[in-house]
């Protein structure tokens, strides 16, 4: 292994040290008054509650899944035999990162409510650093996990021929995704069905039927609901970028493999996109010690705060891209820097768009805004017609992107060798856009804490003027929050894209090396000396065989399906919630005259149960149909499903998610006195829409990002599957 | 030509000639009282002014692409010289199709309400059989312009050798679909921004703020309203299916030309989904005389009448076309055969699956009036999320469908000979769906036949017995509504999957016979002898090509962005009707009283202007974007464009007409006296929902069935650009 490579166990060790200094940190500091510990620790035990209960069910589901992939590989030899062991690594470290980064959520919260009793400055800090802990571990234990694998696997594979040797490596690492995948699947779904079905009861009981805040400690399900946060946001955001992040440093280190095989810089094409990673996790750490504001700083100023930080590190990773690049002697390295650009202006571009379809500064919002002078029939209509249309746009800057991803590292060409080259391409953009992962799911993290710390100091009454500095931060975090959403998508559509380039790389790989035939006829050629190009032709991945086409179908079946099911997993969910509540201020009176504490802890229950049983279906769904689907279709047919899953997914990610942040500013743009105001007709219409747009924004939204990344992993691992069992 | 073909003629003048007959009859009937006259007149005019607005728009579009294609075809000579006249005949035809239909069902609407003064069985013949002058003016101008091109056809095209001949002609034909495509495209999109726009104002200020009901004469916009049903569900459904039966026929004929191509059965096979649609066609006539019913006839039993009718055809045409496929000699007549068996299974499963999803006697309708009880937030959420479950199932349908159309036709087998007779197999699977449209398009006119009525009755204030007749009549229409919506997106999707099919020959044509470079090499192989699988492999149509992953991003992008388009359209359009009708509540006082009669007329005028305004961008988009992916992203990229706007868009329209037919129903059963019924705040719950489907049900997605049939013919008449000029 070349020396520079242990750059990225290094960049690995350097997150995970800086994590745990920025956590010892806040751990350092006061968490205030005994209501505000008290509240906290309710919100604590209520969100470790969840993760354990979470992870139970999901050992259940990973003890499955790796006995079936042990039968697979050691009954039915279809199966790569590492893939056990990789599987439960990638699960198991993103279920330490999610657990870590909710821990200090969790911690976090009322030391920065407190904070704020101080200074600004102070709170800022202390609730970014918290986010940070987060951002960190994941990128950290990411990095880890690979480095780990890519050093036993260098010396376990034995194979005499080194490009063979690097393509069974890479290949074999890229199933670890699958282990993040699935955990994330249902860290997503679960976190997502449990915080809008607490949000929900909170606000339609406590709110609306009994007219209370959100946060009033009379209300029996806000502790649930705070707890949902840290659980949907902190937790699932986590867990859907941990994948992300390993799967399209994974996906391109295997397309490197092959686009280099046979030459002399297969191994520095592997690495490229682990370094690439390594050093923009070292600028993240340094990005995070620039985030600092003054006392009284205004919205602009905290968000230019931020931004300094993140674009910094941003900045920084363009530059050292290229001298990466340039020092391991890949050719056509201007072009392969090109697409790193591609990717990293990809991202902003749709970070922008988000902003601009979401924010109450600019017009679409403001139209909704306004359509809630009919009623709100007309702002639900305003606001679907808006967020399909805002759909559009980041799937142009994603056409746009691919298209020069991969034109710059192919040269634009289109031969077998060049198409190689341009998936890497798109590959490498994918890994550029994620390099500072570290962060920019800081700022994610950073929401809900700031949240969290408003809920506290609402809950603690503390003074108007700590009040108003929480709000500022929390008005800061929905910011965040909405770009962290674009990010994640834009993010999750490019790495699924260079996963799906990945998955004719593993059919290769396993018809020649797990299931042992490389005299198979490929297009008339023996697999072990077919090229890319022969596959394709082999199995007619094109899109005038029927199987292809039924495929696609069944891609976009699977996205209306999962969305359908997770909008009305929440209503259910919401329901029992809303139940609940209703009877605890009926059976306790005391409850709205300030005199017994409600039983937070029941609602907390009632929302995790609810999150466990409802996840159940549509994740079963998300795992089982690319396994159906390549019993009956085959390989083309399940290229031809993870192309209909991605494009749609993708597609309606971003509608659900912009309609939602659309409906939740429009209401809060009312709130702030315009078209009447709090109480007026109009705002009660909003909210209507901001009700709507929970699920679509927080469940259903996020989840598919999931869905598009996990739909193509267990394809990958099952690939053996397709090649030796199916139908047609 | 074989003597049989003369059928196909035949079927057409005996159509036309029964349409005649159903109209002259019906205009023999009386119109009833004066009031009943005036107000018949008033809808009749307002029709006719739409329609000749429309018309003079659509002239202005037809005139400018008859030029663009002239210039492509006499200048640049990438154009088939036929297809300026093709297009315009289409246009025309389909044109003249709208007009009659909605000549007819105008005339009818007081003549049904004053049948059913007498009786319920008078009623639903009247209105029945004038819904049948629609259905039978659109198959036979169809089989009209499909005869006379191929008799004229035969005649001027000279080419030594009787195969090109044949692929030269249908291939020529079948951009005759473009004309009719354009026509409709105008039709759904501003027909279906017509209709709603005039609806929510009528609702929004009438109902809501007035307190008079929908139908009220005081209601200023209630003719624009009964307009709008005539423009949207009559002239617009029609010219929706003038196209599908067009494309269907025409894509089949030339899949058949390509399957036969050098065999003396070629002529047989082209001609074989003529004759099935002509032999149809005749069966439908007869089924009409078929519905009759009782007097006091429960809305069962009217279902059943209309029943008879349909299944009696359907019924006949799966043994006629076993004859026809028999007597033309096919090879394997009973697997085609299979494949018209399972069309129109399919097409029946579509239309039970819209049944269950949007009729209040099921579960999820019910549970969507059920969820009122929390608001109009919870109703809108699970209206949403059983939409979006509602797509699932007719994708796992047309799954199905098409696996055994292709499989049957090609016997399960996969070479290239295999494959052109299973494309030929989906495609005869949509004619087969298609061929007994006579009568299943009278039942869908004969909707908005009897809501007009109705409302006439309403207007008129008839006496009570009458207006139950009318109801019963009315309540009938919205269940045909349901399910012919739904058979009409079925078709679209199979007719579009035929013609995706089709466009690879057309390439092919193209490049052999119209840009004459019949030595052109296709996968090495001079074209003039390369197979259909040499230009598949030629142009690199498969998924790991970026080119096609492009496409079908931009065809997923073209869906989400026309669908926002037209949804926010119809915001814009009603906000103006709203205004409007406010203004003449404020500024005539004696309109409330009764005293003044509204002027209708400017409501009329205001919701046609506002059609014609909004259609037109959303409508450029639709029809330039398959031209701009042609020039930048070549032959692959289009067809990636279509599959992805065909997969997806497909999907969508159905979650929208079914997410906005359960929510009309689930108003309707509460406002049947569930759930608290009409006035209580589950019925005003109900009523947000109702009002936000409407534009889904009624403009959004019957466009989008436009849109996917579209875009297939337009790549089709610009294949000459995509194969010429393309940056990629």
């Amino acid at each position: 292994m070349p020396l520079i490579f242990w750059l990225v166990p290094l960049s690995s060790l350097l997150a995970l040290g800086f994590a745990y200094y920025f956590f010892k940190q806040m751990m350092g500091e006061d968490e205030g008054t005994d209501m505000m510990k008290t509240i906290a620790a309710h919100v604590r035990k209520g969100a470790g509650a969840y993760l354990r209960q979470q992870y139970k069910v999901v050992a259940i589901v990973f003890a499955i899944i790796t006995i079936i992939f042990a039968i697979m590989a050691y009954v039915l030899g279809i199966q790569n035999p590492w893939v056990p062991f990789a599987f439960l690594t990638g699960g198991a470290f993103s279920g330490l990162a999610g657990f870590f980064g909710m821990k200090a959520a969790t911690f976090a919260s009322a030391r920065v409510a407190n904070a704020c009793r101080t200074s600004l400055d102070g709170g800022l800090r202390l609730a970014f650093r918290s986010g940070a802990v987060m951002g960190l571990v994941v990128v950290g234990l990411v990095l880890l996990d690979i480095s780990a694998w890519f050093i036993v696997l260098n010396i376990f594979v034995t194979e005499p021929d080194m490009g063979m040797k690097l393509l069974t490596i890479t290949a074999t690492m890229l199933t670890f995704g699958m282990g993040a995948s699935t955990q994330a699947l249902f860290a997503r779904v679960g976190g997502g069905i449990y915080t809008k079905a607490a949000d929900v009861g909170a606000d339609l009981v406590g709110k609306v039927e009994a007219g209370i805040p959100e946060d009033d400690p009379r209300n029996p399900a806000t502790i649930a609901d705070n707890v949902g946060d840290n659980v949907g946001d902190v937790a699932g955001m986590g867990a859907d970028l941990f994948e992300s992040f390993a799967g399209s440093i994974l996906a391109t280190a295997l397309l490197g493999a092959a686009a280099f095989v046979g030459t002399d810089l297969q191994m520095n094409a592997v690495i490229a996109p682990m370094l690439i990673a390594g050093v923009g996790t070292m600028l993240s750490i340094m990005g995070v010690f620039l985030v600092r504001t003054r006392e009284g700083a205004t919205q602009k100023e905290l968000l230019k705060s931020l931004g300094i930080g993140v674009n910094t590190s941003a900045g920084l990773i363009v530059v050292f891209s290229l001298v990466i690049l340039y020092a391991l002697g890949l050719p056509n390295y201007w072009g392969i820097w090109g697409s790193i650009v591609v990717g990293l202006l990809a991202g902003i571009a749709i970070g922008q768009s988000t902003e601009y379809f979401t924010a109450s500064a600019y017009k679409p919002t403001r139209k909704i805004a306004e359509s809630a002078s009919t009623g709100p029939a007309t702002l639900i209509i305003t606001g679907i017609g808006t967020g399909l249309i805002s759909a559009a746009v980041p799937l142009g800057i994603i056409v746009v992107g691919i298209t020069l991803a991969f034109g710059f590292s192919s040269g634009f060409a289109y031969d077998s060798a060049s198409l190689n080259m341009g998936l890497y391409g798109i590959g490498i953009a994918a890994v550029g856009l994620l390099s500072t992962l570290g962060i920019t799911l800081a700022t994610d993290a950073y929401g809900p804490i700031a949240d969290n710390a408003g809920g506290n100091a609402e809950m603690c009454q503390l003074g108007e003027e700590v009040r108003n500095r929480t709000d500022a931060l929390d008005a800061l975090g929905n910011t965040t929050a909405a770009t962290g959403k674009g990010f994640a998508i834009g993010s999750a559509a490019l790495t699924a894209l260079a996963l799906l380039a990945a998955y004719f790389e593993e059919v290769k790989i396993m018809i020649v090396k797990f299931l042992d035939m490389p005299d198979m006829l490929i297009n008339g050629i023996p697999a072990a000396d077919a090229q890319f190009i022969d596959f394709i032709h082999h199995y007619d991945i094109h899109l005038m065989n029927p199987t292809v086409i039924v495929g696609i179908l069944v891609g976009v079946l699977a996205v209306f399906l999962f969305s359908g099911m997770t909008m009305n997993a929440v209503g259910r969910a919401a329901q029992k919630m809303v139940d609940e509540v209703r009877r605890q201020f009926k059976e306790m009176p005391g409850i709205m005259e300030g005199k017994t504490e409600p039983d937070y802890a029941r609602c907390v229950e009632i929302s995790t149960k609810g999150a466990q049983k409802e996840m159940m279906v549509p994740s079963l769904i998300a795992l089982l149909i690319p396994v159906v689907v390549a019993l009956i279709f085959g390989v083309a047919g399940v290229t031809g499903l993870l192309v209909g899953t991605i494009s749609s997914g993708f597609a309606m990610a971003i509608f659900m998610a912009n309609a939602g942040g659309a409906w939740d500013n429009a209401k809060k743009y009312i709130e702030e006195g315009h078209y009447g105001g709090k109480g007026s007709e109009n705002h009660k219409a909003a909210v209507v829409g901001d009700t709507v747009g929970d699920p679509f924004k927080d469940t259903s939204g996020p989840s598919l990002n999931i869905l598009i990344k996990l739909m193509v992993m267990a394809s990958v691992v099952t690939v053996g599957v397709a090649v030796s069992y199916s139908l047609f």
